[in-house]
């Protein structure tokens, strides 16, 4: 009996203190993410979110999907915990596809974060540097696992944000000395190599044959839209590691099945 | 091909687009909300969008529920969009019953407004009022279709917030002459009484017998956590609409089950 008066009373006088934490909210924009972010630190938290994962740790309800057929668009809907990081992530992310015609990116993110002791919203913030991070960390940490320890040399198939992404990652993990990048527009590539050689201090070099990129690497990455097999199974040699990123949805494709039929 | 490289080209340049994006964002606390809302606009919205609804003009996938068993919480996260009003709605919302014990408010609401087109953030708000103003609406939209048009005569079970909610949404579609309220502490019950005669303008009063608050009223609103039957069916008259809402979830109970037997 007491239960329901305590609610009822809590529910009544909850208002103003829920607008004073929403005003204690920390908002982020991209810019400010930017300057809090470190790769080494997101390789750091993404191998403790999957052994928390491994051992169960983790509550996370499926992905909730929105289909905006009109407007070419699609929303996922993400949210999770880990049980001893004490926090709840929930991050609304897009891909629109007809953006760019409206000069607009290809898609946002925002991430709340909330406090899992009490559910208080902790910050909001963009999401889209932190989804790069992560995507690069995960591929470095299923390298750090699968690859060879003195890998050296990274191929990289896409010269997108998330071609950038996976090499700052894996030089984390890895003493890289070469980087090739291949890229369908060769204007796009040459920005990668020049931008990337100047960033890492290390030869980074643009080549429009996708073979001689992936051949001779110890590191394998792709990281585009494609719909058909950009890798060939005849240029894999034994010990060669490949993170396929880019294929992420039903009808998307970069490397050539046999190669998966290959793979140990 | 040509798409290829856009896609890429996109996703390399869309980062300061989004930051920009990101900060054009408004953000709402929930005295801002409170002061934009209208009972009369929410009415008609909730009554557009069930329309929209039964015209299978909305997009509305399952709730997606946290259970988080280590605090006596759970977070449910909604999502959907009405194919003709070009925008997205997402809520995270809580319910934490520990919360009381550290002086916090028993949960939390924030909705992320998209743009449909884009998928751009428009809006980022607390969405505790909204929530509010939306079930009472609910509440009035049923009752504008099922209770008797001349209905003036209203039983509040419950003097919580949502029993405010529940009565300032009747009387935009009634013309309200009285007001009977229960609760079961008797100073919340009172302070009702006292708080909504001097906002109505009308004959508010607070009885410790659940019978006669429901005896003679033409609507009873039902709005507590009870998980036992608090209206009891030899109490119902002809003709009289009951508006159950406290009842939202498994084990909770507000009637007796011969009314729902009993009910056209």
């Amino acid at each position: 009996m007491t239960h329901l008066h305590q609610h009822e009373e809590s529910l009544g006088t909850s208002l103003e203190t829920i607008m004073v934490h929403m005003s204690e909210v920390l908002i982020l924009t991209r810019t400010e993410v930017e300057s809090c972010l470190s790769m080494k630190r997101t390789i750091e938290a993404v191998k403790e979110a999957y052994m928390a994962f491994a051992n169960n740790r983790v509550q996370m309800p499926p992905v909730m999907h929105l289909d905006v057929e009109k407007y070419n668009g699609e929303v996922d809907i993400k949210s999770g915990f880990v049980e001893d990081f004490d926090l709840i992530g929930t991050k609304i992310a897009s891909g629109y596809y007809d953006n760019h015609k409206l000069g607009l990116p290809p898609g946002m993110a925002v991430i709340v974060l909330m406090d899992l002791k009490t559910s208080m919203p902790l910050a909001i913030m963009d999401g889209s540097y932190i989804t790069a991070y992560r995507t690069g960390a995960a591929g470095a940490v299923a390298a750090s696992v699968l690859a060879r320890k003195d890998s050296k040399k990274v191929g990289v198939i896409g010269a997108g944000t998330q071609g950038r992404m996976q090499v700052l990652a894996l030089r984390e993990i890895f003493d890289l000395d070469e980087i090739r990048v291949w890229d369908i527009e060769e204007k796009i590539g040459k920005r990668y190599a020049t931008e990337m050689s100047d960033l890492l201090e290390i030869d980074v070099s643009y080549s429009e044959n996708r073979e001689e990129v992936v051949r001779g690497s110890d590191i394998v990455v792709t990281v585009t839209p494609s719909r058909k097999a950009l890798v060939m199974e005849s240029w894999i040699e034994e010990g060669m590691h490949i993170n396929a990123i880019g294929a992420d949805g039903p009808g998307k494709q970069e490397l050539d099945p046999a190669i998966v039929k290959r793979a140990d």
